[in-house]
């Protein structure tokens, strides 16, 4: 099928910069010696959970036991929710996910390891975690220190829990902002900070995770990191190549809209808006700009609502008619993508395959 | 059930304030002799759309055929696509629901106006046509003027098609705004403008339709206009109440989040984000805000991730546990409502129903 023939808004993935991107991915973590537990926030599809799998994940990480459950069926051997598990309708259901793969919580307070440990007693099984540090993202997470360690200790104690180290994500650091290396020697400060903590009072730590995709290939410049967790390289987006991670064409997701108005002389009308593309923009840019027009590289996407996307097409140079249809890089691909029930994986301008975007909206 | 059997987040209906905004504006347009379309974009529910017609809707209005589809078991009588329809695969599928319910769609050009000809000729149907007039918004639509009026007679002259009359929408006019009344009094202007231009040429508006929920109740002071299609005024948001169009005590939606973590003194985190509220802002607001917590009005909702609510509660005189529960009003209630699959009617503290935003994310 080619891809004229689909409705739009349509979400499409290129299939061969899907691959290059697991490949590169891959490829570094290797040569660094780093364990692969990719994030599946950005596709939440068990179709591409298995392909990081056969690239050299040793296994996926989710934020809900929702996407938990979804997963389950790409086979991965393991599951990281990097997330605090909370009440006990979600406890019950990660156990019944824990029956069939290995299952790590991350986590920040004695509260919910406690709760997990009797989750966990009850099921009669053990699950793996993980205490989150703080490194300047201010999220979840303790910060470095005394309490952070008391914390680890505390779950070691716990029945039914393996306490199997730390992680952190600062995905708030872009290198190429002026204080972006300055944010990056305090990641590194305060995971050997950790590491001498723990070495002190004696408790190892198998596991020092990080990730998040701006600095994805800079990871082995954190000594001791020895996981890591990004999850848009799989698609990137406008916002990685804005934060220098990648290049335009290494973006994997376009969403391919129909023109539906240019009744305003200059501008046009998008069958796509918020619905489509959620309205996140892209941290300190200079003009609003929700998606790159990849045939108009100078129309500007400066507004929109939930159905309508608005082109600013004056500096075109290119006349543009209803009907005309239109391929556009997300701002936040993972929040876009989480707008579709299905993605259209293309090869040049063949669809090839098709696939539901399984994870969406799981909210719990 | 009570709420606190309920997962979280879970989108909570106030079944009591519903009510009342329904019956508050289907009084005001039977006071004001104004025919009632309500847009579905908000509920995206066909339960609530009955409701609407039970409270003396005369249709509803939809943005998207996949909405018409699913709105069809509201057995509205009449259903308004207010949205430019492109291409054969949707036009195709909008002559099914035309075979079921009356349709009319709103458009700005000959090629759509040519598109739905052929397609509700090739059907043997009839569509009724509204031509969408620009009051200021700079979206659709065509500014009053002879481009309207011609388009208008070209569509008398296009089988398959009635022509029903003109739509606008001046959603960006909030009267509590410095230049809000002086926007106002150019609708005023231009619906005038359109209603003579439109008597010179001898051609009939049987409706004249406008809509937005920030001026609804001012709706009557637009000469001419005999016609609105609201759609947020049945739950209202917080935008709503910035926007002095409704009190907080109107809000009907609530999203019931939990706390996950508080490992930061004087924060919290909850487990609702832009995966479930959106990340839609305030426009004009002081400073960032993306919900209003009920019951710690002064804690400040002031960051968000896909996952991750930020509370600042640091002015809250009050202490937060992880575990505790927070109900929200969300900023931007169409957008929150379209992130979840069930909505669940409450009336206090008790779960009275569960519908399905049967709806919700419908791109095409």
């Amino acid at each position: 099928m080619h891809i004229s023939e689909l409705d739009t808004p349509a979400l499409l993935v290129d299939l061969d910069r899907l691959e290059a991107n697991l490949r590169r991915v891959a490829g570094y973590c290797s040569e660094h010696g780093l364990r692969l537990r990719p994030h599946i926030k950005t596709h939440k599809s068990p179709l591409i959970g298995r392909r990081q799998i056969s690239h050299g994940a040793a296994g996926l990480t989710v934020a809900k036991v929702g996407e938990a459950e979804v997963m389950l069926s790409s086979g991965t051997p393991d599951l990281l929710v990097a997330y605090p598990i909370v009440g006990e309708s979600k406890l019950r259901r990660l156990m019944e996910v824990a029956r069939k793969t290995n299952v790590t919580v991350a986590l920040d307070s004695l509260e919910v390891a406690q709760g997990l440990s009797s989750a966990a007693q009850a099921a009669g099984l053990t699950i793996g975690v993980l205490v989150e540090v703080n490194l300047g993202l201010n999220r979840c997470g303790l910060d470095p220190g005394p309490d952070l360690v008391a914390l680890a200790a505390a779950i070691t104690r716990l029945p039914g829990l393996r306490f199997d180290g730390v992680q952190s994500y600062y995905g708030h650091i872009w290198l190429n902002k002026p204080d972006g290396p300055a944010h990056f020697e305090k990641v590194k400060q305060g995971i050997a900070q950790v590491q001498e903590d723990f070495r002190k009072a004696g408790i190892e730590l198998k596991i020092i995770g990080g990730g998040s995709t701006p600095t994805l290939f800079h990871s082995h410049e954190i000594a001791g990191i020895n996981e890591i967790r990004p999850g848009t390289y799989v698609f990137y987006d406008s916002m990685q190549v804005a934060a220098g991670s990648c290049r335009w064409e290494d973006c994997a997701v376009t969403v391919l809209t129909t023109v539906v108005s240019t009744a305003r002389p200059g501008y046009a009308l998008i069958d796509g808006g918020s619905k489509t593309f959620t309205s996140d923009g892209i941290p300190g840019a200079a003009q609003p700009s929700f998606g790159k027009v990849t045939e108009v590289p100078e129309a500007v996407f400066y507004n929109m609502n939930e159905e309508h996307g608005y082109l600013d097409l004056r500096q075109a140079g290119k006349t543009i008619r209803v009907g005309d249809r239109l391929r556009i890089i997300p701002n936040h691909v993972c929040v876009a993508v989480n707008m579709h029930e299905k993605a259209y994986g293309i090869r040049g301008d063949n669809v090839e395959e098709v696939w539901p975007v399984e994870a969406r909206g799981k909210l719990q």
